[in-house]
């Protein structure tokens, strides 16, 4: 048995099965824990501005989760907290309801840690989250405030969502585990839709072992959400974690735009690639041609479309609530064609059903989660071309922290498995994110 | 406990259950029964025109439809059987896979007994099958083959299937009980796509409780079609039958289109309320204004929106094997935007999940069918007005036979409910047919 303990360095920040192993033997810890991380998140927010709302109380509850603090995406609607959806236009909004997943959370016994700074509706225009790393630089999005909160230390896990590259990329910019799972497994009921056949739940916690636990709790079917079924049964023992995938066969794929990566997010996954082998995996370059060729156009298609009918009554409403960038993405997504919409998204089911057939011989894709580091500046969150097309195809993905940029500023890698095969991949994810023996720590803020 | 034998007058022609029960106590009947189709359907054959396709092999299996003959829609594979679509261009096609349906079928005993005439595509432009009632007449479609043949008595059940009116309307054309169960509840793998979010495979008999027990055979997952998810569970006991739902509340809808219906299917619809509240149903007219309103337009644009690409390429390489009408319903259907096909999918979801709320205190909707008898002659195959609402929302629907008109065509009644509650209207339909006590018995072919 590993002891879950002994992988975690001190200044690293805690995880959450290390957190679970130890409340079980002290729970006064869970409470000491909990009021530790809202001070430290009141001293860090003036600086980074990862939160829309902190919580009032974080009295523990029974449960699996019990005593672990997990920070919402404001797109994802809680019943005692204000959810804005990042918009001004939902500034003092309160659901009725919690979505599905929070009211799972809460069932699980965790402690809905506060709402995160969202993109406008977790689209593009951002909010005024930092990169704890550096904080004249985006954390990305559209996930903003989770993926830095988790960076910082603040809270071992958090919610997020992904449309495009909302979850792979900010877990990446900020040093930190990604996990976006299979399209539907995480079910939507009451988080903000952006493009119905392309928005995800995802997750961010420091540790493969704990997205992979909390998908293991989270994953469900929903009779609201017709998208939702569970994903095949997956069991993980908190004390154990996941079994790595030994020596696992890994698909290189770089795609054409390979070559606008920037240099020091080339060597580090070449830098990757030398140390899987060393410890044992086969790594092997595959073309994905027409993946690589028609995903961009295609997501952006369905993207513009759902998103322009979600969003048309709200622009023409509030026209001085909206950005600018809604107001035009909603007018250009009016411009496409039924038939082109259809179009795209039946290439969405070709390629997802292709896929297991393109990865045959392997156990996953090894790729980019983006381009480099965070762009510099709190204007643009980065570029999701490394992200898209496993987001249209609804294959679940992993970001894991490889390495250091010349901004001092994270880079990682992604791994990325075939639609509903979220175990099978998070057994590689595991086995690699060992074999890289890379543990970022916690940023001075 | 019912015996099923006894509700089957000998003229009308055996059901599932009484067959079932027959077979139980007498094996080799089955193979004398299924020898005795098979040659009353050739001698029906020239003048019917029901079949593309008469099974060389009768063979029995065992299981629990040991012995029923099972006539098939021909767009649904079989892999030893042509599958010609309705179209010229298949006219030799014997597909590599059964469908799942045909697949589950055999697994469970039933004789895939031939491939039954199906309109294009199973859209609009009709085969040669004739009404049994009346050769002058169309029997419907765009399950034209399906239904003839379950009344000429030439099989006791036979798969249809629904995108806008083509099992409901083919039943009470023909005077046979229709089954349109809720959408996803039959896997279509393997079914010729015309609207996939429309598509639905349906049933045909002589019986409710027949429909009812091929259902709970037939309702099941399929990871292969993303919309399959199993019916809230229900098992029927093949010597009992479907338990009736006694004096149910039913909510009369007529509709604004009421006023375009023909005398008699009125009379004929009115009577049946009388008999209905004479055995003890509450009946109550019930206004759904929004429904009313827009369903035809929605289904429409969702429908030629997503049939134009799927026949797209085909009218384009084989324009002298497809029809004008599908040349021009794909032209057409290429001018919708993606704004109007989503707007039109919403407003789908948001009627289909008022449709418990708006049917609060009732049972079932008691509507019409159609407008009243098949048309004359066969290049129309009549209107799926009274069809759509029901097929737009996914909700179940069963067809009965009513009543005759003044050409002595069948008129019918539809009973309706609420979206995967399939057993329940199953439960109020049985009770229904009891109370109206009518049978056409058997047409003189």
């Amino acid at each position: 048995m590993t002891d879950p303990t002994a992988r975690t360095a001190p200044e690293s920040g805690a995880g959450v099965l290390e957190l679970l192993h130890r409340f079980k033997n002290d729970p006064a810890a869970a409470d000491r824990y909990a009021a530790d991380c809202l001070e430290k998140t009141k001293a860090a927010e003036p600086v980074l501005k990862a939160f829309e709302y902190l919580p009032v109380d974080v009295t523990r509850r029974p449960g699996p989760l019990s005593g672990i603090p997990v920070a919402i995406k404001d797109i994802i609607a809680t019943s005692d907290m204000p959810t804005t959806n990042g918009s001004p236009i939902y500034r003092d909004h309160i659901p009725a309801k919690d979505a599905w997943v929070v009211e799972r959370l809460r069932s699980l016994g965790a402690t809905i840690f506060g709402k995160t700074v969202s993109t406008e509706f977790a689209w593009r225009h951002p909010g005024p989250t930092v990169n704890p790393w550096n904080h004249a630089h985006t954390p990305g999005g559209s996930s903003s405030g989770s993926a830095a909160a988790v960076a910082a230390g603040l809270v071992p896990l958090a919610l997020g969502t992904q449309t495009l590259g909302s979850v792979i990329r900010p877990a990446a910019f900020n040093g930190v585990v990604g996990l976006k799972p299979s399209f539907g497994a995480i079910p939507r009921t009451g988080v903000h839709p952006l493009s119905p056949s392309l928005d995800h739940v995802g997750l961010f916690a420091r540790r493969l072992d704990d997205v992979a636990y909390a998908l293991s709790l989270l994953a469900a079917s929903s009779d609201l959400d017709p998208h939702g079924r569970p994903l095949p049964g997956f069991q993980i023992d908190p004390d154990r974690g996941v079994p790595p995938l030994q020596n696992p066969r890994l698909a290189i794929v770089r795609f054409e735009k390979w070559s606008k990566a920037e240099p020091e997010q080339q060597r580090t996954f070449e830098a990757a690639i030398v140390k899987l082998r060393d410890a044992g995996a086969v790594a092997q370059e595959l073309e994905l041609a027409e993946l690589d060729s028609t995903n961009w156009h295609a997501i952006n298609i369905i993207l513009a479309s759902e998103a322009a009918l979600i969003f048309s009554d709200l622009v023409a409403r509030y026209p001085d609530r909206t950005s600018d960038h809604l107001k035009s993405a909603v007018q250009a997504g009016k411009g496409h064609t039924a038939y082109d919409y259809l179009a795209a998204r039946a290439l969405q089911e070709k390629l997802r059903s292709r896929l297991p057939t393109d990865l045959s011989g392997f156990d996953a894709v090894l790729t980019l989660p983006a381009f480099g580091e965070a762009p510099k500046g709190l204007g643009y969150t980065g570029d999701a071309e490394y992200c898209a097309p496993w987001t249209l195809l609804g294959a679940p993905a992993v970001a894991l922290p490889a390495g250091f940029g010349n901004n001092g500023l994270p880079l990682g890698v992604q791994i990325v498995g075939s639609y509903r095969q979220d175990y099978h991949l998070l057994r590689v994810a595991k086995w690699v994110e060992g074999a890289l023996r890379f543990d970022p720590g916690l940023p001075r803020l």
